[in-house]
This record gives structure tokens, sequence and C-alpha cells, in this order.
């Protein structure tokens, strides 16, 4: 098997530098060159912009499990089969105290949009011998990577979202019920829940979920630099739990099922479109994902989309549908 | 112990004759008489009318429990124990072919607000010897309280709600995705769904819920003569899942927590209100009752409101809690 | 549709006067007689004896259900439908403090086996036109009308046991852990964890199951006059959690699977014997009945054995396969 | 803060070689080098031995974990914070096709006792300047650092038992009717099963999880040549589920609460013993390691031990309570 090569750069971001959560600016952006990888071929390589999903950061793509493969291994596999041809992977780090990242830019997390189309994309370019870009994720990595994708058909060539969010009534509001509750046993404070989940030695109990989740996707969604609870609104009145109509349509006008008509004319400039999502998904994600599909479709939007008998997670061998697609649409 | 006396009549209902399901329209109406009830007591008693909650019937209030207590074991014990004085207690049975009732008129199930109101009503003051009438519930019964009471200052002195549905964004939203992975299996047909439901030699598979659930609510909520789905308009599309803004807004003006600003006039003539749920409500009807409570107070609406450690079932000890304050207040 | 009749006879038990627990020794006996039940008919009728499952009593087999039947609609119907001829029902109640029943006699609980065969059986024979026997039950039930019937072939004439406790390893042994981690929060003791859930308003909750079932199961298995734990021995050290053999051997002795072979002669004298189970049954009854199917044709003694697609709750409707061929078996 | 390295070896057994799963017998031996290492030092370094658990290889506890620390990470903490000094941390890869490895040699599996001990541990002392060996691990790399300490106390000073294995009626017997369940979708076959999980695309169902486990267990502990099924008897029979007390007999010898009375001597011989469960261990472990805890305070074995407020995953954490100790005690 031929085997390409991981290469680890140390980038210091000038666009985080001064992220309202201390943050660290300085990050790794890791490279995965293909086997064969020539800086002076003539024709660049296709270059695939990982962004990982909740939780996660570039390096935890690296991550060994004993039972399935990591991307790097992945991307071997692949080139030496010729499912596909060399392509460049590029993995960044975008993780917050939040939790993870949605991938655009709010006063509460930082501009973390910025960061990958206006730093990390001239990095790259700059030293690596690129041609089309592909935006690529799962879950909030989905969800990035069609936002990224539809707010900029300039910078990207095609995108693929495997079971990003999408409906959030479907997949963020029935858990705002469970991180209230959460949050009320903290005086009805995210801050102060959040301030305690860090305290936590274990941070990966399942109940921890909800509380978390809202409050990260409130942080993009629905930042105020007034707000007490870490310049973030909730979508809800911390006491009673009431709803607040004007700061959840705030959360709507990000949710991909709503923006795609909005940015219709940019998803038509797309070369490659991609979506998947696991029939059993937990967070109910197929349904955002066959909204999805029916609207590109009304509007004749050409795209990729597929249903698969699986859940919400440990499904990277999707990637296996996906890579091989963006190879041979885009080269 | 004293104890009182179970008199069940057979009531032929002229409202529910042509009801759209074929229901029963000769029921039940089972009437619990307290230890030395006199029919000629100059004072009138008290009389509550019990509404069951989803999946109930009258009857089902009077089932054993070897680990607890019936309506009736519970009515002679708090009367012998002077926990409370001698009422009368009414119980309906409102049971339709969608596994439940919400005690409103629907097109799509019948005219059950009717049936209690013009019918059970005008039956039981006729026979018995009533003063003051409470409507009295848990769960989907809770509602109908609220709702009945709400609607009918007149005819009620007084509402019982126990865990009712409120906040429809969390008590009923979430079930949405679940109920349309559900449908999904039959064609994308609520009907079809039900209609197999029916054929299922076990109707208590905890799956069968939110589908069973979901079809109930929208068939008193969003009933629509024309359509296909036995007269009944869903929440959202049945293909792709999309929310249906229009048909949820209808869903929404029958939220207790949207209606109490409406009825806020009717509210203030009653005379007793009871609201409580379990701070563990797994339908998280304790943010309902929440959102309930803080409107009430803000509009001075003088009401009973606890909260308690539990969650939605098997809660009927707390009518230990509402029925004796009901004769205390009301007698 | 013909109609049976309910009688309720209110039987004072000399048996269990003194009985450990203090439970009831006056306790109802409940009889439907089937529609044209003739005290003086030449043939008598098949007689069958209900034994609740766990947690249950006579009068809950009579409990109204909006979605399903109750024993004596079943039975109307069943008759009615010409599927059985008439048959009696006699529908036990031996409740006590440990919540349920095991039907065997014990120094920890009373003497329930003697109160059936000595008393109650006399008792109906006494009073109504009996012939054959049968005794029927669903899990615990469906366990004593297994041990009941073959420890008295004499008695009865048949058995049903429909997903009845069998292969103790696999259907109590899971618990154990789970009820030392409950009996832990009480100083380690059953007693004191019994207590305190007899204080409790609310006997539903799902994470007493497994303290109190080890608890009643120890209580008739390996009852023990010395044991401060009120007279139980536990088959396990309380403080350290390790399996006491010794013990469990004696709860051994008492399992199904183990007990056909010691009683196989008495086996083959009863007329007839039917098992059944769900093949998901939770409490993974369905291995259990699989190692009695083999072992009982293993040693060719004649039985009914069914498997369904179901789990071991509300599974009643399989009366409709157990009772008809009773009567076409007896009749 | 200062920082150690991590070396990679690629090492080939030859007692692997002719494993009889066909299984890699080339293999990684990880091994982390504390900062300011030095070949050449007069006091050799305490070295330790990581065990990984069920599922793992040693590659996976240098997984990157954006809530959390990698080994190599918490090393580098512990002693920049002086919490330790400088110790080397081997990795050792036991992955096999069942899954994972209890670390025992097994016809079934391999000689992975015999590949420790014979062939890693001295290839280590040969390349680096070791001095006391300490074995350690979690779950089932728990249950080996028991096994293998209590085996060799002529080679190891120290054990570290993480949350392992024991109590096997608690731990293991609870997912056999899940197991049979599973393998009768497969004809009853263990072996079909797992040749159909290596087909599956996700490896990570939670309801492959009994079948795996125990399919794994069995071949660790009662390794068969002569049995169709992979060499391996199962505890039960796969007909009919009946457990075999014959070969429960043979997996018992095994279990740690059973050999700490045979192996009394040895462990008196070690140095440095560390165990510890979570009170809400998910496998019950904490059952498993209070009967330990007691049997080796009753044989008057000096011991670290214990308990914190957590479930089985994601505790890491805990390493930096036994880390230390190894280092104060043995240094």
């Amino acid at each position: 098997m031929v085997k390409g090569k991981i290469v680890v750069h140390r980038y210091e971001s000038s666009v985080l530098k001064s992220n309202p959560l201390k943050d660290p600016y300085m990050r790794d952006v890791i490279i995965y060159l293909p086997p064969g990888y020539s800086q002076s071929r003539s024709k660049g390589y296709i270059t695939i912009f990982g962004l990982p999903g909740f939780g996660g950061q570039g390096r935890t793509w690296l991550n060994a499990d004993a039972l399935g493969e990591n991307i790097e291994e992945r991307m071997n596999r692949l080139i030496s089969d010729k499912k596909c041809g060399p392509m460049i992977l590029v993995l960044v780090d975008c993780f917050t105290k939040f939790g993870g990242n949605q991938y655009i830019n709010s006063s509460a997390t930082g501009r973390y949009e910025d960061y990958i189309i206006k730093e990390i994309i001239p990095f790259v370019d700059k030293r690596y011998n690129t041609s089309s870009r592909v935006v690529f994720g799962h879950s909030s990595g989905g969800y990035g990577s069609l936002v990224l994708g539809m707010l900029h058909p300039d910078i990207f060539s095609g995108l693929v979202d495997h079971a990003g969010d999408a409906a959030f009534e479907y997949c963020y509001l029935p858990d705002f019920p469970k991180a209230l509750d959460s949050y009320r046993q903290y005086a009805n404070s995210p801050k102060k829940w959040l301030d305690s989940f860090w305290k936590k030695q274990n941070h990966h109990n399942k109940e921890d979920g909800p509380p978390l989740n809202v409050f990260a996707m409130a942080a993009h969604y629905s930042p105020n630099p007034k707000s007490n609870e870490m310049g973030v609104d909730l979508p809800f009145d911390l006491k009673t739990g009431e709803m607040l109509q004007h700061v959840w349509n705030i959360w709507l006008s990000w949710d991909p099922v709503r923006m795609v008509e909005k940015y219709r004319n940019n998803l038509k400039k797309l070369k490659f479109i991609y979506i998947d999502c696991g029939e059993g998904d937990e967070f109910h994600l197929h349904w955002g994902a066959r909204i999805l599909h029916s609207k590109l479709q009304r509007m004749n939007i050409r795209h990729y989309y597929e249903e698969f008998d699986d859940g919400h997670l440990h499904t990277s061998y999707r990637y296996d549908h996906s890579l091989p697609k963006i190879y041979s649409v885009l080269s």
C-alpha cells in the first residue's frame, strides 16, 4: 500500500488572537499529502478542508481505531486501491471552550469563518500545490461545510455534508428542556453550568450533552455582547423556559434548510455538492437532510444525495462514498 | 373506614352519535357518591369531573393497584380521615380511535367538549344533588381541565391541572421526527400507520407512543375535513418532514401557555385553580407548568402551584394535595 | 355477546392467619362463572386457577384497558365466539409485602402453596360445579403454575406457564449487582431498603424493580428464620457482594429447568402442559423456556410449546392461544 | 512544560508467529521516554507496561481528546508538576480478531502472556535503562495487570488494576442471554456471528457488545482445539442456552476474586498493588473490586484501594491517582 505523509504546522492566527474565550490562537494545521505528492506537478491537487464534528479537533481525525480506520489510513487505502486519485487533506482545529465549533463568525466565540477563509486557505495555498478546494465534514463539520460552501462559492468548488445539522426544530429544540433542567441546577445560568462542567474530571457524561450543545449553538447563532451569559442569548427564558421567538428566529436564519433558498445562486455555482445521512440518525438529521434534498431538487441544484442504514456516530466509512466522488467530479 | 358508592350509568349521547370515527356514542358515566351521600341535603355536593389521561377511560380510574390506590379508595380514605368533606366524582369516557382525547370539539374526532358541557353535566345535575363544579385531570386530562375551565368559567368554579400538556414545543415537537420515522414505514401515511396499529395484538409498545400521540394531537388541534389522513392536517410535510408553520400555528393557538393570555378574564372568574407537575416530567411538562405559573402570577390570577420530585407517571398520590384543597376552597 | 358473571368471595384463611409479614389473611377469591353456568349440570366445569404475576392480585386481572381486554372480557369473547366452551376461572390474591408471590410455602412469607391447595381449591369445589383443574399464570404466575402443577398432579390436570421464571442465572442473577447497589444505600440492608420503599409515595419506579424482586425471590427460595433480614437469606454477601454458593444452590433447587428432571413422573401424569414465551422477553425468560422445552422433549413429556415475537409485558393476548387448548384437551 | 518522547518500535514476535487467528505477529511497541531520559543514569527507570482495554491497542492510548488528555500529555503534566518522577511507559498491542485481549495464553487466540513476559519485557530491558516493572491497565487491561502481576511477582514489582474484570457472575453472566440472542440469528453459531460482524462497516454498534465480548472471553478462558466454533467452548449450550457447568467452572478458575486465594503468596511478594473502581460501573465491576479488596484485607496483603463516583468509561483521570503512587512506592 502506498502511503501519504502527515505534516503538522503550527499557525499563529491574527484573526483569533483576541478571541473572547481566550482559546488558543496558535493552533495546529494538519496536512495530509498524498503518496507521490509533488510540489511542482503542473496540475495542482484537489484540496479538501476537513472540519471536525462537535467535540473534535483536526488531530482527532488521526486517532487510531483498532476496529476501523483513521482518515490517513482511509486516504492511503482509497488512493492505493485507485478508488480515487491523490488529493491533499487539511485538518483544521477550531475547538472552543463551548466544546466545538459551527465554523461561522461569532462575537461570543471568535471569527472562525474568517480564520478558515482568510488565514488557513491562503496559508495552505502558499505552501502547497493546490487546485480546487472542497469543504468537508460530519455533523457540526457537515453543517460548517454546507454553510461555508454556500457562502463562498468563489473559494470552494465543492462541499461534502455528512449528517450535518439541519432542521433546527428537530435537531436542537428537543434538547432545550433537557438543557434547561441542567442550567436550573446552576441558578438558571448556562455560564455557571459551563464553569462547573470544565471543573469536572469526566467530560463525556451523556447528560452533559444537551446543556453543552445548546449553549454552544447559542454562542454561534445568537451571540449578544450585552448578555451576561458569556455574551450569549439563549433562545428561551432561563427561569420559565418560555421560548423567545426573536432569538429563535435568529437561529432559524442559520438553519441550512432555510439558508438554501437565500443562497440558491451561490449553490448553483458549486461544481460538487454531496449530502448524506443515516436513516436512524439519533439527532433526527435525516429529516433535515430530506428537506435539504427536496429543496435542492426543486431549485434544480445538482447534488448527490444518499441515505444509509445506520445512526449518527461511527460512520466515517461513508467517506468511502464521498471522497472518490470528489475526485471524479473535480479532477 | 367509611365507603362511598359507585354508580355506573349508560348514557346515549346525541352529540357523539355521528362522530366521524364511529366511536361509541353509548358510553359509561361513572359516579362516585361519597359516604353518607344524601339526595336531599340542602347544600349540594361539590362535583368533580374527572378527565382521564391519554389512553385512559373513566373506568381505568377504578383499576386496582396492589401497590397503590384507585380513585375510589383514595376518596374513601380522604373523607374517612377528614382530609376533605364529601364530594361527588364523575368519571367520563372520551376514548377514541386516536387513543385518547384532549376534550375539545374537533371535526376529526367528535364534539367532546360539547359532550361534557352540554350532555354529561346536565345529566349529572338532573340526577344528583350537585353544587359547584370542578374539572380535574392528569396529563391530557390536566390539559382538558385547564382548557375547559378557561373556556367555561360559568360552568366550572374550579380546575385542577396535574401535569397537563403545555408548552407544545417541549411536550409535542420532540416527538415529531420519531412519528415521522414511524409513518414513513407506512408510505408516509399516519392513517395507514394507525390502521396497522389497531391490527397489532400488543398496543403498549413504547415505540408506538410518538406516532399515536402526534396523530391524536393533530386530530384535535388541526382537523381538516378535506385531508385524506382521516380528516387531519399534520404539522409537517409527510414526505420531507418540513414543518408547516400555518398548521403549527393552529396547534399553538391551543397551547395553554398561549391561551391564558387570551382567556385572562375568564380565569379571573374561577374560584379555584390548581396546577402541579413533577420536576422530572419525562414529557418536559414542568417547563410548561412553570411558564403557566409565571404568566398567571404576572396577570394576578390567584392559583395554587406546586412542583414535586417525581416524573410523569404513577403520580396519582398527588391527588391527596388537590382534592382536599378543592373542598376547603369551594365548600 | 354472551356474558359470564363475576362473584367475589371474602375468604378467611387459617393457613395465612399467622403469616410472618402480617399480610391480610382475609382475602378476596374472585370467581368468573361462564355464560349459562349451571350449578347442576351433570358434567362439571373445567376450573382454571389464575395466579397473578409479580405485583399483581386477582382483581388486577379485571382492570380495564382501553387499548385491550381484561380477563372477563376475554373469556366472554372466547366463549361467545366458540373458541372454547364454558369454564370457571378463579383468581386468587397472594400479594405480600415483598411485592408479589411465587406460590410456594415459605417461613418468610407464609404458606401460599397450602393456601391454594388446601383452602382455596376445597372452598371452590364445595361451592361450584367443578371438574378438572388447571393452574394458569404469566411471569411469577407462570412459575407458580409450573411448580404447583409439577408438585400436585393429583390436584391439577393441566398447567399453563406463560413466560414463567426459569433459568435463574438468566432471569434473576443479572439483577443481583443492581439490587446490591440499592441495598448499599440503606446500610447494606434489604430490610431497611424495603422499609424505605413502602414509605415512598410512588411504588412504580423502574430502579426499585431489581432490589424488590431479588428480595422477594430470596424470601421464597431461601427463607431462614434466623436471619435478621426479615427471616431471609440473600444469595450474596451484603457487604462485598460475593455470591454465597450454598444459598444460591437452594435457589437453583427451585429453578423449573432443574426441577423438571426430579418431577418427571409427576409431569407425565398431567394431561395438559402449555408453555410459551416471547422471543424478546426482557427478563430473558425465552432461554428458560427453551431449556424447559428441550428437557421435556428429551423426557418424552407431551406439551405444547410456542414462541412469539414480543417481549414480556402486555401479552395477555397470548391467553387466546392457551385457553382454547385447555378446553379442547380437557373437556 | 517538560516533554517526554514517543518511540515506536516494530517488533516481530516468534511467539505470535503461528497464532491461530492469523492476527499480525509484527506489531508496534510504543515507548514513552520521560523528559530528561538518560540511557546511562545509574538508577534505572521504573517501567510501566500499559495493557489496553477491550477494543484498544497501544496506540489508542495516544489518541487525542479535545476534552481530555492522552497518556503522553498526562505523563508530561504529572512529571512537569512534580506529581511523580520520570518513568518509562511501554504500550503493547495485543488486539485480536476477537476484539481485544485478556493477556493470558490461549490456544484459540495466541500466547499473549508469553508475548509480554518472554518477548516484550526482554526487548525493552535490552534497549532501555529500566529498573522495577509495573503492569498497568483499565478494564480488560486491569484484568490483565492483576493476573500477570499475580502470576509473575518475579517479573513485576507492582500492578495497577483500574476497574478490571472480576466477579464473573456479575460482569460477564448478564451478557450471556443477550449474546445467545445474537448468535441465534446466525444459526446459533458464534463463529458465524463473528464472521458477519467483521463484514459490517460499523463495528461500534451497542448491540454487538455482548456477543463480541462473550465470545472473546470464551476464547481466552475456555479454548478447546476440538471445538468447531473457532476452537472455543462457550459456557452454554448454543441451542437451548443451558449453562454448561464444567465450562463455566473453567472460566471461574480465571476469575480474580477466586485466583487471589490461590496466588496469595505471589501477591505478598509484590511491593505495590493498586485497585480502584467507579461506584457506578456499568459492568458492575465495583462489586468485583469490593470482593477483591475484602479478600486481600483478610489475607493481610497490602494494597491501595479506592472507589470513586463515576462509571466505567472515560475515567483515565484516575491515572492521576495511580501513577504518582507507583513512583512514590517504587522509586
